[in-house]
């Protein structure tokens, strides 16, 4: 029995009643938290870790619910370019050129950066090597629900990723039965779609199927674009997400991430079979382009999570900075500055992400029971200071670099901003040399209007 | 004489040809530039300070053309608010609590922070006591264009502010006198105007006189929401513009800041009249509300460059978060990824800040000549690595923490993230303490719907 006493901490707990102590301590029992509050130390045992957080913020560790892990390397491979190119030109021939190792570095990469973000809990979208994922995950100790890319139709789609539905079903069932729970339960295998472009109705229903037999989770990018729409009609006569709704899909296991482009009636059926939904501002404002209605989501209750999407995207997997540009860019397009405060930002990224997760009675908040998942920041910045508003600072002015450690199923994976899963220098040069390769072999080239001399 | 020998650096000059050196160097003589790219070291003094950047990118220092020294303390204390409320409730009463210490703390912070964040220049909107923000800029070693902000008239202002023109005039004609070049040219005095509400015809057109006397700038919030436009019809019949048009104030040397509610009439006649604009993204979202028109003024050739606003509004001084804010908002805004790319981003926060500066012959590019103010940025960080593309990892995927070395004016002000020009530990305590005392002097409560318990 292992025991970490974090004291005299500004604790923000997520809870029901949403308590915030300002002097504040918790008790971490092996993977669990024992004690949050104010409570009588009898219970600390001698052998116990005493961490003296004063004048640090400690809360739950945050959840990303939509990551790309295998496109990690590809950071920057798709600046200012329309989404066909950055689709058929970059993303598809980079990411169709990776073998294991290259998944493996990617994954291990994108780990680390998401827990020096201060993120405990991921939602992988769905790669070719899950294998790869999972040992990632696994060395790291972060959680993850960890899905396979499933695409069985499609115009432009590389061989590689184009197979029959059955056999990506089949792919799918194995690995849960594999991996589900394993890592002392930190990874869920989800089932994936990748978007209705390239899922067939058969894989779609089956999917479902398989899900809700597994009762885990189904994540898949809805109503991304509005091209999407327009095809969707075209091959069913519905939008996306009437499309799903008449195949029985919209339910409380589906997670829709991006849904830009949704009617009034859509968000209506979300709200009614419990959709759950993944924001990416950060990518919908760069690459896929149009503005969610966040606000009006969460106004009927719809748990609506936070994610970075993949680093072609966005181009940081920096939970901070999406959280910032959430509250941001929906001021900035209702013209209200209240909406999506600094409060909802925190509700966003903690309570509702492990909702979409389906893990809200596991992480989420800091409460008697759950998993240690909890992150340490330090506002004693130039950039942070003062702090009159400590919530409104975590989300305006604070950002990875206040992220000072991360406690994941009750193991230190950084403490005071060192890294302590493996080498981060080692792993820094195994990214340039590997991504690098990759590129090469993907035959992939940038260009600037800046002139280069070598 | 001194000489500092920059070595082995990804060279962006920002030159007339954006000359780029994969493997560049750089010589900087006393305070000027004395040689860039490649040249024979025969030059190089045998005493010179060797500087070794492998893996490193040096680039020109940072402008930011729209800060608000004075409101640095006041971070956090207008989060979620309506603009009324922030301004007459939070701001005003903050600001005219302040005295000359306050003044000189919070300068000196925001200096800080600026430095922290790669700037090397930066333009004051205006505040009360200009002789505590030359201590600060003189102490700090940056460079900036400083002016007093000047207010005869408005509903709702404070006393403290409210005075009449000629003494505003003559206030600002003396600091001129005393302040304009010195700390070795570092500081230059300009003229402010606050905005259409709290500015008479008689003090816009007497300060246009003196500007042009003295031939230096004039700092203005212009067009900034979109009441500011109905007031000035109902004053004058005319939007804000048009009005300053017609009083002959639209000029090159006119710094007009924020710029949201233009027509494409008043685009027009910035191109004309070669007016200067300062773009505030994270405050035209925050509090500001609404999208300028950048894509759309940098086609036709106007300066445009960015700026943070004050701590209230954005809440960082974090020219890296504004400059990348600049490119995703107007991709998000026009629905079109290739819009305000990279390039053009570095463009903005350099030679364009120059521009709006008045200061294009002696900052905002590397060359030969030049003052030698500059930024070193370390990006081999998880979050930017790897670097395909490094002019977009610098805008997209590097923040103020990938800010390694800033030099102003031939001097280190920070080395390898220490600040040299002060003891920092010591002013975040200043920070901290005087903040809390003007807060409870201007009797400003904050809430949050959070339970916090004491």
């Amino acid at each position: 029995m292992k025991q970490i006493l974090i004291k005299n901490a500004y604790l923000i707990t997520m809870n029901g009643q949403r308590e915030v102590y300002e002097n504040g301590k918790l008790l971490i029992e092996d993977n669990k938290i024992k004690a949050v509050g104010n409570f009588d130390e009898s219970i600390v045992s001698s052998g116990a870790e005493v961490y003296d957080a004063k004048g640090k913020i400690l809360m739950p560790g945050l959840v990303n619910t939509h990551v790309h892990l295998s496109q990690q390397l590809g950071r920057g491979i798709a600046d200012d370019v329309n989404l066909l190119t950055w689709l058929r030109e970059r993303v598809w021939p980079y990411e169709s050129s990776f073998d294991y190792e290259d998944s493996l570095i990617s994954s291990t990469a994108c780990c680390i950066e998401l827990i020096r973000s201060g993120v405990t809990t991921f939602l992988e979208s769905g790669g070719q090597y899950v294998d790869a994922m999972v040992e990632a995950v696994n060395k790291t100790g972060i959680r993850a629900c960890l899905a396979k890319s499933v695409m069985d139709e499609g115009e432009g789609l590389p061989k590689a990723f184009d197979k029959a539905a059955q056999e990506e079903l089949d792919t799918q069932e194995e690995l849960y039965n594999k991996y589900n729970n394993t890592s002392n339960e930190r990874v869920k295998i989800w089932f994936a779609l990748r978007t209705i472009f390239n899922n067939s109705d058969e894989l779609i229903l089956k999917t479902k199927q398989l899900a809700d037999k597994y009762k885990t989770g189904i994540h898949m990018h809805v109503a991304e674009i509005e091209d999407e729409v327009e095809f969707a009609k075209l091959r069913a006569g519905l939008t996306t997400v009437e499309h799903l709704n008449k195949l029985g899909v919209l339910d409380k296991n589906l997670l829709a991430v991006h849904t830009v482009w949704l009617t009034e009636r859509e968000i209506e059926l979300f709200r009614f079979y419990d959709v759950k939904v993944s924001h990416n501002p950060a990518a919908a404002m760069k690459v896929v382009l149009g503005f969610a209605s966040v606000p009006e989501m969460l106004e009927k209750g719809i748990p609506v999570s936070i994610g970075t999407d993949g680093a072609p995207s966005n181009n940081r997997m920096d939970m901070m900075r999406d959280m910032y540009l959430t509250s941001l860019i929906h001021k900035g397009r209702t013209l209200n500055p209240e909406v999506v405060n600094a409060e909802t930002v925190l509700e966003m990224a903690t309570i509702n992400g492990a909702k979409c997760a389906l893990l809200e009675k596991e992480i989420g908040s800091l409460e008697v029971g759950k998993k240690a998942d909890m992150i340490i920041l330090n506002p004693n910045t130039i950039h942070s200071l003062p702090m009159h508003n400590p919530i409104g600072n975590i989300v305006y002015s604070m950002s990875s670099e206040n992220i000072e450690s991360t406690i994941c199923d009750g193991k230190w994976l950084m403490k005071e901003k060192e890294i302590l899963v493996l080498d981060e220098v080692e792993l820094l040069e195994k990214v340039k040399n590997q991504a690098e390769k990759i590129r090469k072999k993907a035959n992939i080239n940038l260009t600037t209007n800046f002139k280069v001399i070598k």
